[in-house]
């Protein structure tokens, strides 16, 4: 290992995703002075030089396992909670072309979302730097991975989610040990309370890609689903979008693999979903704009991609556009009817955001933008517990005779 | 592999657990000629001649890697929902003795519940043996777990919940396809409904350990913590005990796993831990009795371990016995207070039954039964985000200037 680290890991420096000004490695960084997030660079010349495929191949199967690909520097400092890797999904019986669809079901991670690879990054990292106490806006999950991994590492957490955040967030983020407030706005109204009560409350504002580290937990999806596809990449990556880190972190690691050649040929075409009643990102795409423009009147039964304004909106379109992808909006009507449609079909229960990718891939391989050949990844974010399901109203009295050849053929 | 095998697997018969008669493998059964499970048994030297412990851990991180030790004679018939490996949680900040205790973590398998496991390989086996239609009693975790797995199988499956059973079991049960019913009684009624329904609905009774195969799944729990832990095992193993399926498999699988080398030296003791409302097998092992009693009036917030009657009793309290465990317990008092101090704690959010063995484990090393040097595993059956959590009430105007010193010290 190069002799300029002072850990186990290969950060060189951390980089404006804008401008590409340098800014120094191991030093507590907000946003950029451009105001706008930082990448965190490696030396993967180095990197490369130290770990390999199979090197990898004998780890535990947790996200842990790409450390070379991860800031941490002293192991000390992980804070983990079980990071699992998630399982790749074959879907055979959903009407799809003759490609292979697979959902990769997130929702196996702590706290049952995506959001745990973020927050384990950002909260060992905010361990490694000294922070001691943290703030964050969220629609949810966001808020839940939060709680759990601060409680792990002694850090003070506050949570601030928009007062119609689904319940069950609410209530996980204040159990696990978080303070929780419901805000009489949206995710920005939130992040605004944040950013005012930084130098009154003395808390680090870990608001999405405002900290430079949860894109880099979120970049692991892209190395684990290179490992799990023997290191080929799928055609199409379908991405629920709302502050979309992790499609840039997902195009982050297809970078950096691709320059240490483990990967080669064609990079997947990065698809960002978003829902019609909330879709700045779709709408910046169509119109060929570098920046998305708020949306006015954000609603969707699809709450974590419910983001009127991304900060990160520039590198969301960049990666969409550099890999030949698009972005499309999908209705809520539509999303539930993919989510019943997997769960009746798949076994599978979908969070509505994940739900959104298969009606997106569902409406563009009608469209023609996906071709019946296409191999696809649905990233489902979340565990569909945590949202309401259909009522269920049959019931039996067992202290009576049943006619059980009535109950097999009742035609339900 | 020996030539008597049709497939890649080595089952040589099936056996009474009570009497030791044998039955003949690859054919359909439910309990034995005494009315009593059937055991599963392999031709274990073989299996020994064609597996390492190297092979295995090369391969993907599921419970189909033991698949040597799985009843499935061939592969096309595995039905797969991403059956991961559940995380080991090291647990350092809840209040324990001096040894290592670790949280395992099966609310990360499918549907969110260790009831994955047996259902996967129950349901596997019925494709394999040609079975079309399948009826289960449940308290509700087993029911979500079978209708997932039966829809990915195209078995059509019935589902007979007591009525209280929480809500959102019987709804994903109801969307991951199968047919279910409220019932006005207990999981025992439920099991009778399912009985007296065979011969008119045509139906297989999927039962807990009416069938062979769920033993057989639940027995990777006892592979997977054996391989996890360097095939070295804990002192102790906290297991929430209702029809006790996974506390027998494991023990079966510690058995299996010393009779061809893999492991040696002293077994975990096996602790079956119940809830005080309904606590069967603890009163058979308190009076010294082989089989338990159904137990009347039976009530605890911990729906999975409301069982009145098991049918394997006799496996669950010989398995206590041999391994010099113990059956104990606890108040639902101490289940909910142990589940939110885990959360606070730790950051794990417990279901009620996985908090009843952590409730049981502090009571015990207070009593001394479990001595605070002991390493201990506490078994979490299932994801605590299908349970009910306290409300949060606080709120925030953000149209209005907020006092955010105050905020950070409002003391609760």
């Amino acid at each position: 290992m190069n002799s300029e680290f002072s850990g186990d890991t290969f950060v060189s420096h951390l980089e404006c995703g804008l401008n590409g000004d340098r800014y120094a490695a191991d030093q507590i960084h907000g946003l950029s002075q451009a105001g706008r997030p930082l990448l965190v660079r490696y030396d993967l010349e180095s990197l490369a030089g130290s770990v390999s495929k199979r090197m990898i191949a004998e780890r535990l199967p947790e996200l842990w396992r790409y450390r070379e690909f991860l800031p941490v520097r002293h192991a000390a400092n992980i804070v983990r909670l079980g990071e699992v890797m998630t399982p790749l999904i074959p879907a055979a019986r959903l009407p799809a072309g003759s490609g292979q669809i697979w959902i990769k079901d997130e929702g196996r991670l702590p706290t049952g979302s995506f959001k745990a690879r973020g927050l384990c990054m950002a909260i060992s990292m905010a361990k490694e730097l000294g922070i001691r106490r943290i703030a964050m806006p969220t629609n949810g999950n966001a808020g839940a991975a939060l709680a759990a991994y601060a409680t792990r590492a002694g850090i003070e957490a506050f949570v601030f989610c928009p007062e119609d955040t689904p319940e069950i967030n609410v209530r996980e983020i204040a159990a696990q040990g978080a303070k929780v407030w419901r805000v009489n706005g949206l995710i920005h109204d939130c992040g605004r309370l944040v950013g005012q009560g930084k130098e009154a409350a003395g808390w680090f504002d870990l608001s999405t890609l405002k900290e430079p580290y949860r894109i880099e937990g979120k970049k692991t999806m892209g190395l684990e689903l290179a490992e799990q596809m023997n290191w080929r990449l799928p055609d199409v990556i379908m991405y629920p979008t709302g502050g979309g880190t992790g499609l840039i972190g997902m195009w982050k690691a297809f970078q950096e693999l691709q320059s240490i050649g483990w990967i080669d040929g064609k990079l997947p075409r990065m698809v960002a979903v978003q829902a019609a009643g909330c879709a700045p990102i779709v709408r910046a795409y169509e119109e060929g704009s570098p920046h998305a423009a708020v949306w006015q009147g954000a609603h969707t039964v699809a709450a974590g991609i419910r983001v009127p304004a991304a900060v990160g909106d520039f590198l969301i379109l960049r990666a969409v556009r550099e890999s030949q992808g698009f972005a499309v909006a999908v209705s809520d009507e539509a999303i539930m009817t993919a989510r019943d449609q997997a769960a009746a079909l798949e076994g599978v229960l979908l969070c509505p955001e994940g739900a959104a990718t298969l009606a997106a891939y569902q409406q563009e391989l009608a469209s023609g933008r996906i071709s019946p050949g296409e191999s696809v990844v649905l990233f489902n974010c979340a565990t569909g517990l945590k949202y309401p399901l259909p009522e269920v109203t049959r019931s039996l009295n067992c202290d009576e005779p049943i006619d059980y050849s009535q109950l097999v053929y009742d035609g339900d």
